[in-house]
């Protein structure tokens, strides 16, 4: 019966042992969507993009928080992050985030990739809060992992 | 007309000053949706809801997440964060959360409720992963905001 | 004769190179007392224990602080740590912390475990500080450790 | 009836609201001991106690641990620190360690002296564990606070 | 006669109590050189200066760097910090880096803005080291600094 | 053609990946020199050079601020740091830092020996400020790094 790792029998939190687990090449990819106006659009173009601070700010906002998961995600281990990159994709009203994260470690890296999409989502709600202050940020998933025990897995 | 106020002309980003801003009493409210499977929401009450240790992890990441959101959002400024609330309504197939922050100072802190929000729902998806690599967080956003000098906005 | 592993011969402070030490599996277990008043308990058992949040916000502290161990301790290491549990034994007016910390590393876990205990054991008081300003923390201390070169070690 | 004032009537955790308090002028003291062997205590006073490094690098551990509580404690907020200081009392066996800790903002600082010495006392562990593993962090508790709207309390 | 206000009459470090001071507007200006080569500054001139990621991480690192003072610098008061600036101003074989810094505290903003500095001077490093591994951080310094009891000083 | 690596061929940043690169010993020392007057040096002296708590505490920063690295330094991996030591050598109106950092991981460490250096420095200019404001970090600079694909580099 498929059970929550996170938790022993009794319920209580834990982080899991994998001292025992192979070290090897993993790689996670996680998306989300900010849904925004085409307003701020217009703004973040006149800004430059794609190569104006706005999105340069986010974008280093991910890689960063991409090393911050183990301080976000109480249960995460920390683990060694040997790569990630972050991709902006903007259309008319939104601006599509794409982070793939990889590492050579014990476990997997779809938190990683998942934490770095969140701060870079959250950081351009930061951005545009100021036209947009409804802006929305969606969709925030894993879209496949590659590596270790379990192999492949996609959407 | 309308700007992005963290670039300035020239498109640098800055941490805007607002050293002569008024403090005072400013409350945000954000939400955002994790959507999982009917299973997993069905393992969560096994863990014994609303008092498992699985929910009250993510409580706490929310709480914690709210106190680093400076961290994580590199234009944000540090505000001195004077109270935080996560609630989570868990239906069949989803949980929602919602976050109220409260502080008395010089800006507003819808970022440091989204920020909660986000680390609430990355710590759900972290510990229901095993069971539902396909987890989702959505609908991240702002619902109302409350003080300062532009006042109330509500969605 | 023994010296201070952690100071050189002129007494400067220093992070002693591990460089050259082999990683292998390694547990540390450490304890440690909270001392506060039957009223406290009663009021902890009557938030459900051992389910309710109070519990669960220091579980999460000590599995957090133990991830924060090289911010704090100044000479330590910053390891990979691989797994960390935390118990709690509530007795009528004392509540044991014990943790037990695990890596594949090239250095001992008796600090994360130790910060572990000191997290939680600070959480806790915090959580009842407003009913019993005096409570204590007592007894932080190591029980045992396993792995390494100087292998097993039992107070 | 008195209550834990970090959970709700339901049992959710949260960080409480303080947003309208007055800020005023607050201190607290806290204290520790580390108890070791009779032949540590004389490495760290070869070391040159009370200037070598040893006792200086569990000061700043102190200080700067200080500086974390809100990373350590979840529930704590964030406040603004005005002013700290660690002293060491060395005798045959033991080090005390005295913190005292102040602000002038709106919640008392006793978590933040207790921290303080918490983070000395793992460090002064750290230090001497090559030659006493079994060194012991023991009694830490605020002994007296002053400020805030509830006033003066001693031990 | 001066003294080093950090240490006591026994020498001990500490942070000095600021809890009586009056908070009020202050800003400091400080400085720095990037001494590098004259390819390095043609590979991030078709980067696409002064618009390209490179400047914009580096200015990010600055601006976050600020907010990290009271983490790096042992015995600074963390402080509210309203307002950050990062110039960058790029000649052939250097880039001057200018950090603003703004507060309404009770102590000054030198350190956040010398770290900004330091921070944004690394970063820059950090990039182009790949090309010029002897790039030097040079002239580190307080400019200017407006505002407190001591009023204006200018280098 | 020389490349900066940290920006893809359209500028943007990422974080390198490694995670195929062999762990191997490396070993990095980078310097700076803290320029002040004779007065802050004679003050320092006066303190009870080298063993007072001055110093210690501008060591203990340095050796902090180099695990602090991957958060300073966007781009920058998060590495296993095995070793560090700071010196410094004070002479009448100087003090030199040199750092020496080691690890057995995937990239090199100089960075990490960089950000202890300048943190260290920084540290020393918060120590002295209040007698010497002009006080001046120069000449942060790596001097030699060993080990990894690329080799030996000297000045």
């Amino acid at each position: 019966m498929p059970e929550l790792s996170h938790v022993d029998s009794a319920g209580a939190a834990r982080m899991v042992d994998v001292s025992t687990k192979e070290a090897s090449v993993r790689t996670a990819v996680a998306t989300g969507l900010l849904r925004t106006t085409a307003e701020v659009i217009g703004l973040l173009r006149r800004d430059g993009l794609p190569k104006g601070d706005a999105l340069a700010v986010a974008r280093v906002a991910g890689i960063m928080g991409a090393k911050r998961t183990p301080d976000l995600v109480p249960l995460c281990h920390p683990i060694a992050l040997h790569g990630v990159t972050v991709e902006f994709d903007v259309s008319d009203t939104e601006i599509g985030i794409t982070v793939t994260a990889r590492t050579a470690d014990r476990t997997g890296v779809e938190m990683e990739a998942l934490t770095a999409v969140a701060a870079a989502g959250l950081t351009l709600i930061d951005m545009v809060k100021a036209v947009d202050p409804g802006a929305e940020l969606d969709a925030v998933r894993c879209e496949s992992k590659e590596g270790g025990k379990t192999g492949s897995w996609h959407r």
